[in-house]
């Protein structure tokens, strides 16, 4: 099976133009079929309350309605995802930016209403990976923002590290697949308090062994249950560390595997 | 040679929801390959007022600065194309949506500054028909925004009517290629006081005299030679008229040809 490597970034990276050139320029050396997937960041934020729409949040989780869908619309699938694009063609990548509805590549269901009513907000069902792959072939280089449709008309706002994991086992169909997770940090550390105390490899085994030991903090633990759930979808590897990961000469991040 | 339609609408359509939806289910309906193109509207206007960024207007003619340009990008390139995508998507149609820098679909030049600095306008210099290509034979129906690029990292402003006749020229090299201009008239008018007296057919000859007879209004000069320019440069036929004429029972628009 041919590889294929899925990046995913933050808005960390996506609301510093220094940050966003220089990772655009490791991920455009980086060899072989490629995707992107680009998270929102605090623009949409500020639009948004420029143009006098109040976050909404309730119980500390965002809700969007349909005014704040027209921001998201409008900034993480226009403005950012275009802006990329553009650079990406500067740097000589193909690219193609993409909502799930375009060639319906990701279907979502809105998320029922339980205690919360989450507003415009899809979870993954369906990843049309045979589409997804019609444009690999062409050698365009796919842009992803986050931002699903229900296959009725509607767009829907969806977690960029779920599209991630999803779009990856979809693609694991086809290809060997692998998952770079983009975050602030160089990996999973063993000691918070020391940045560079990074574990480079993590197992299924190695996995257990770390939370016995309460080394996994809780702000990892929804993270790391994400990436074994996609590696046993089928995903090959999947690596969480700084963009610096992507550099050629750098071993400093952390692979998991089953 | 297979069979393209390139079918353009302009603000007043995408503006009324009602007006877009009925659009959609006619094209949706239109038999063969086809490409949409459309252009923005008002509703970006509104948004860069209450963002607080004023229209700046030169001899009547808009300067597209960054802010505007961000804007542009932004109601374009995401709110307006994106949701028409995921509408044609529920009409089952296997939509994507692009600007010039996706697959690097068309590359402007920023326009040079004589008395008029335009700003972030660029002027089309290349259609890359064959990566266009590539979509409508994987049976994907591209929707142009009226955004384009300039290959070193910027969008740019561009006119949706020249992008639409541009493209044509463009796929006319691999296609019998035809134009289908929707606008709020039925056609070229015989006489503008009677919204019934169509010109169904005008040629390069028929024009002449047109002219000659000044039938031909001042407002649908630039349109009429852009119309001639397409044909001469390798397109099939270009249609005027409003978005009925998509309908199959319609005759009632005006059909050019050289």
């Amino acid at each position: 099976m041919e590889k294929l490597s899925i990046i995913k970034i933050g808005g960390n990276i996506i609301e510093d133009e220094a940050s966003l050139d220089a990772f655009l320029q490791l991920f455009s050396n980086l060899k072989g079929k490629k995707i992107l997937v680009h998270g929102g960041g605090k623009r949409a934020t500020s639009i948004a309350s420029k143009l006098g729409i109040a976050s909404k949040m309730i119980d500390g989780r965002r809700i969007t309605d349909k005014e704040t869908l027209e921001v998201i619309t409008m900034v993480y699938g226009g403005l950012v995802n275009k802006n990329m694009v553009a650079k990406l063609q500067a740097l000589g990548i193909d690219a193609i930016g993409l909502t799930g509805a375009d060639i319906n590549s990701i279907q979502s269901d809105k998320r029922p209403i339980k205690d919360i009513d989450y507003g415009f907000v899809g979870d993954v069902k369906k990843v049309n990976h045979s589409a997804i792959d019609k444009l690999i072939q062409a050698d365009f280089t796919p842009v992803f923002c986050a931002i699903t449709h229900d296959g009725n008309g509607q767009l829907l706002n969806t977690n960029a590290d779920t599209i991630t994991s999803q779009v990856a086992v979809g693609m694991s169909k086809i290809h060997e697949t692998s998952i770079y997770y983009c975050f602030e940090l160089n990996g999973v550390l063993q000691d918070f308090n020391d940045k560079e105390s990074v574990i480079q490899n993590i197992d299924s085994k190695s996995y257990e062994e770390l939370l016995k030991n309460k080394i996994i903090l809780e702000g990892m633990l929804p993270k790391l249950e994400n990436c074994f759930d996609a590696l046993k979808n089928g995903v090959h590897k999947v690596h969480i560390g700084s963009t610096a990961m992507l550099a050629k000469e750098n071993n400093n991040f952390t692979t998991i595997t089953l």
